[in-house]
């Protein structure tokens, strides 16, 4: 089967119909149309085996994960996700394994509404490239450097949990719950939490690299120092001796780290009453641009390798 | 030297400052802005070593190539560019690598006006993939299925020219013009062509797996047969004995085959006597659905391996 017809029967007979392309697979691009009070919000991630996801992870699971990678930046810009290009690089072309990785990608597309409108197989080492496009009104895309000093930090789900779940695929571990393993192998883009927020945070940014490191991110485009209390964080549900390294620097969470100023504190809760996941509030920004993490009330070192400093969970 | 100092060094500090780009890279994506009379256009094309160019290319062609055969999908549908994305996956960081593709890559963007604004580095096997946007006005794309009866077909610059360069590359070659690699190593975007025809092509496709086969999607797409005077062709710049074949199957041309009415032709001539290359009309559409190749008028096969049947050039 060549790169053409495996498009076609694979690709071009699943696409959404949306009112917003007036044209999608099959020419040589795709054309679309946005609307005069939206701004376009595009991004782009590459996943690439043995770096991004294991040697041997189901098609399937791969399919999953291109897509929500991305779509998670476009939730962490409060957008709505609309369309999306697909360039698959393949060692050879086995239907049932393109298959499954066209059912992994469809279903959380078809999740999320967003249509698939070109793309790209080619033969060489396997990799998977997204672009993903998303819409919000005009200048409502939540940055990372719009908090202010005193907003208040909150994360989405429970930081670590990924990394707990890709060490139980590495090798027998006790302690770790099952649906661990799935929140790696399935990260769910916390799309609807990013709408959710949209004209109540006040800078946002997805936490992919670990929460230390992204949180330092978000503080340092917004200018400002933090105090942040690692003991909020719901090390419980992870489920490892070390959650709270994992939390800080596992990567692979998919979730949002972001900023409310304090008065919206009411307002955030009723809002997140209906999400799918737990939100926690783990400190607050200040005007100098130290941060501090306290565990137990005394500070302690987040940064880089500083890990082992940390006490072992109960 | 790690992967965010990598993006920041080479390509941050390097993005062109567009009216119509709100956030560029930086955050979890960037945000852009269009125009309520426009629609958008977009494509992403993959290239990978060892398929799309030969190992051992200078990192300033490849870097230029990437974004090129992207920029010859937008030419295509009479786009205008603007913004692009990269992703750029490689087996090492090499900072010298990294600097002489991002010069390839950026003297090829600065000369069409478009602006990078987001990507991904990451570690694996040598592969680029770019996603460009363009844009037209509504309705004014030039699509592959828009061809009338009796429209008139040309194609710009010398087919096969760019697969005789790669002959040259690949070993001792003798007869072909130095001018051949260049065409290859260093293809050029038929973006001023490509919009210089809206309004007047009423089917476009860019030529890069051959003209055999693009003409023949062309023509499916506008459900309409043609017939095509091979000797037409500008044979002679190509300056290989087998031209006809290279220019049939050779691929990598990265020119446009288009149609215009027939009424339009003088038009045609008066637009194209600025362009940077030559046009050629190479026949005409009818509609039967049958492709008729003609080599001094007589049928001859122009399909898949059907190149032994041609005479040599004399």
């Amino acid at each position: 089967m060549d790169e053409f017809a495996l498009i076609e029967r694979f690709f071009a007979s699943r696409v959404a119909d949306r009112a917003d392309i007036r044209l999608g697979i099959g020419d040589d691009a795709a054309v679309t149309r946005c609307d005069s009070d939206t701004e376009l919000v595009i991004a782009t991630d590459t996943i690439v085996e043995g770096t991004h996801f294991l040697p041997g992870t189901s098609a399937h699971a791969i399919g999953h994960r291109c897509l929500a990678v991305n779509l998670s930046d476009l939730a962490a810009m409060g957008a709505e996700p609309r369309w999306c290009t697909l360039s698959l690089t393949m060692p050879d072309v086995d239907p049932d394994w393109v298959d499954a990785f066209a059912n992994g990608f469809f279903a959380l597309a078809e999740r999320y509404g967003v249509a698939l409108i070109g793309g790209d197989t080619v033969r060489g080492s396997l990799a998977v490239t997204v672009t993903v496009h998303g819409c919000v009104a005009p200048g409502a895309a939540i940055r990372r450097g719009g908090a202010r000093a005193g907003d208040l930090i909150y994360v989405t789900g429970v930081p670590g949990q990924a990394a707990a779940g890709l060490r139980v695929l590495r090798g027998p571990t006790a302690g770790i719950a099952a649906d661990a393993v799935e929140k790696f192998t399935y990260p769910e883009p916390r799309v609807a939490e990013g709408l959710g927020l949209r004209g109540l945070a006040t800078a946002m940014i997805d936490v992919s690299d670990g929460l230390a490191v992204d949180t330092t991110r978000l503080l340092a485009a917004s200018e400002l120092g933090a105090t942040l209390e690692l003991g909020k964080l719901p090390l419980d549900a992870v489920g490892a001796d070390d959650a709270l390294a994992l939390a800080l620097t596992g990567g692979d969470d998919y979730e949002l780290c972001f900023c409310i100023p304090p008065e919206c504190e009411a307002e955030l809760v009723r809002r997140s009453a209906g999400w799918a996941c737990q939100v926690t509030r783990i400190g607050a920004t200040r005007p100098e641009r130290e941060i501090t993490w306290l565990w137990e009330g005394r500070p302690c070192d987040a940064g880089g390798a500083g890990f082992e400093h940390f006490p072992a969970r109960p």
